[in-house]
């Protein structure tokens, strides 16, 4: 009969792949834990309404929605920012804070599938609930910053703005859809946001806003009130060892960003370069809880994966593995509990499961990556020994079993 | 407004859940790693044919199927077997024998939510591919048995049965629809089965078959032929440390058992006390693959939780917290750097980021469990010193930054 594939857009991983998953999202983890957050997690589905509410109804358009069997509209949740606020609204908001929140999991998207981009893809992020200082502000994206470096990433690109005097410039100049040109910015599109203001007083000043590079410059078109809280943040994101661009021009793309906000990119990727977006936002009031400071990010775990590719890291060495060999099925019954004591002082261990014989045996240990394997004869059984091979090198020799542990650790 | 609540039957996971649930996880992962296991993961939606190629379409019924934009009939995954091994069958067949997957993920069922039942789930199991040697299997058994001791469990039951005399017993007595018969064996529907058998030559036989708790009664009511798989895999089990009980009335549920099957119960669960299910059965060549011997086991993953809080096992301490107190606004900066320094060193640190009060800061400290509060002073800084204060005992004595580390590990 034909085969079952996967469904278009997903992917399976193999033990090389998940290997390397699991050690990055333990190094990820482990910046996180330094700087005080704790996991959440919550189901994988929502009720579609709670996504339309964040992020307007276009976002129905890539979602995987579907109606439950009770008619309830409900979706595979396409970012984990919204899920962990309502479980905030619904359970924590008496939680003392500030309340530093981490959550690691899968999402799906319903668009074209193309390089870098997944139907099914994870995020590793984290919200921080009430506070709004400069100094919480540069910790947060401090964090950022340092999880990546964590992963092992080396070339990374920290850019920092604010929406505050931007949507103030908007405003000033009587834009009525402030929102459609924030996306026009977000999507680099400047021709765009240049048709959209051409002829209004005020123009220029914006588009000369957008291409500052230094505090000075900012400070010199908008004035120091306006670009305090940046500098401020970006002050003290240098004494948190944190190097940063200052870059005016993140607009991110959803009209839910407040204030100070945050990008990190692996220029090697192109295209999908960003691994990292994030900064203040407004959800909670939204939700139905009490208004509070809300600041937050999500990482890219698919493309950190794919940008280490690109780094060209070299592989990390194999787990050592411990391959048992009976010699005759006699042996069978010893060697299967020696595998069983060494197992239980913590070692990685196989065993001949299939009565091969010993050389089909050694190559199925080397084609493992096996470090030792420990062969069961019969004549050193005896005498409370067995033959340890090193199989790089071949030698081998005999061991007695108690000092074996010792020798291939 | 009203809030939006989480969709029903699913649930979020707090700070405290989550520490507990990564901390078994990390445990029953580090048991298969030492068994020889590697990980595998696959999408959390699939063709929703793969699972009624596996189970029949009364699994539909159960399942979260929809039809995506493209009118392809798809479903969240309710089981891992059937995506693990649509993997091996497209990308891992050509693999050296015995091939060991292990895998954990979430699973969803669409039933009505009861008690320790939910819709979203967990599951950590293995699949062993190649081999169907008794210590191949006995192998499969210990280590889902030592799995389970390994996160903690003390009062864990381990039986072990075979379908193969089952299936030859109801063939001998010329029943039509044997897997009829199996279901009611495993629903423990006992007067269903007599009901079904009344009658039949061979039915008292039967049911004794399914009472035997000896070997010996066994081999006495069928032959030592067609119990020696079994008691051979049991004797494979001694030796490998592993306490298992003989019950000739595991049937499991579904009709791809083939042979060996296994259930390891936490008696204290009462109605839902199965953690673990599993056994030898036949599905590549359902999904076009080439005949070879499988067996695998599931672990319910919310069931070994539930069952290690019945067992009231102590709480384990929680992860020590360093906090960092600034006193006053003029050694906001030198604490963030003392933090960072910290976090560098691979501490879990904490710093107050609301610019509150001395007193107020403790305070907070205190409700987040910090092992040591580390207060940043201007007179202390001045000779390179802190105040480190020991939040259980209330001490408090000075402490040099370079002495630090050593100080509050």
């Amino acid at each position: 009969m034909a085969s079952i594939g996967k469904p278009r857009g997903t992917r399976d991983f193999t033990p090389e792949e998940m290997e390397r998953r699991r050690r990055v999202e333990t190094a990820l983890r482990e910046v996180f834990r330094r700087y005080g957050y704790r996991e959440v997690a919550t189901p994988t589905m929502e009720h579609l309404e709670l996504f339309t509410l964040k992020s307007g109804e276009a976002i129905v358009e890539e979602t995987y929605a579907f109606t439950d069997k009770s008619g309830r509209e409900l979706a595979l949740r396409p970012e984990l920012t919204a899920p962990v606020m309502r479980f905030y609204v619904e359970q924590m908001q008496m939680e003392p804070k500030p309340l530093k929140l981490l959550y690691f999991g899968n999402c799906f998207r319903y668009d074209r599938p193309q390089a870098g981009r997944y139907r099914e893809f994870w995020q590793m992020g984290c919200e921080l609930i009430g506070t709004r200082t400069p100094e919480a502000l540069a910790e947060l994206i401090a964090l950022a910053y340092h999880a990546l470096r964590g992963a092992g990433l080396e070339d990374i690109l920290l850019r920092v703005g604010d929406l505050a005097p931007l949507r103030a410039l908007l405003d000033d100049m009587g834009v009525e859809d402030a929102a459609a040109i924030m996306r026009l910015i977000d999507k680099g599109d400047r021709a765009g946001v240049e048709g959209a203001l051409a002829g209004r007083p005020g123009a220029d000043t914006f588009l000369e806003y957008l291409d500052c590079a230094e505090a000075a410059a900012l400070e010199d078109l908008v004035g120091k009130e306006q670009t305090s809280r940046l500098t401020g943040v970006l002050d003290w994101l240098s004494d948190m060892d944190t190097p940063a661009r200052l870059d005016p021009s993140i607009a991110r793309g959803l009209d839910y960003y407040t204030g100070i906000v945050f990008e990190i990119d692996a220029p090697a990727l192109g295209a999908e370069k960003q691994l990292c977006g994030g900064g203040e936002y407004s959800l909670v009031p939204l939700l139905g809880g009490t208004e509070t400071p809300t600041a937050g990010f999500a990482l890219g775990f698919d493309r950190i994966l794919l940008a280490l590719e690109r780094e060209g890291r070299a592989p990390e060495e194999k787990e050592p593995l411990v391959y048992v060999t009976p010699v005759g099925e006699d042996m069978l019954r010893p060697a299967a509990r020696l595998a069983h004591r060494l197992r239980r002082q913590g070692l990685r261990v196989d065993m001949d499961l299939m009565r091969r014989s010993v050389s089909k045996s050694l190559q199925h240990a080397h084609r493992l990556g096996a470090r030792h394997a420990v062969i069961v004869g019969a004549d050193e059984w005896a005498r409370d020994a067995v033959v340890v091979k090193n199989m790089a090198s071949g030698e081998q020799r005999e061991v007695a079993v108690k000092e074996l542990a010792a020798v291939i650790w």
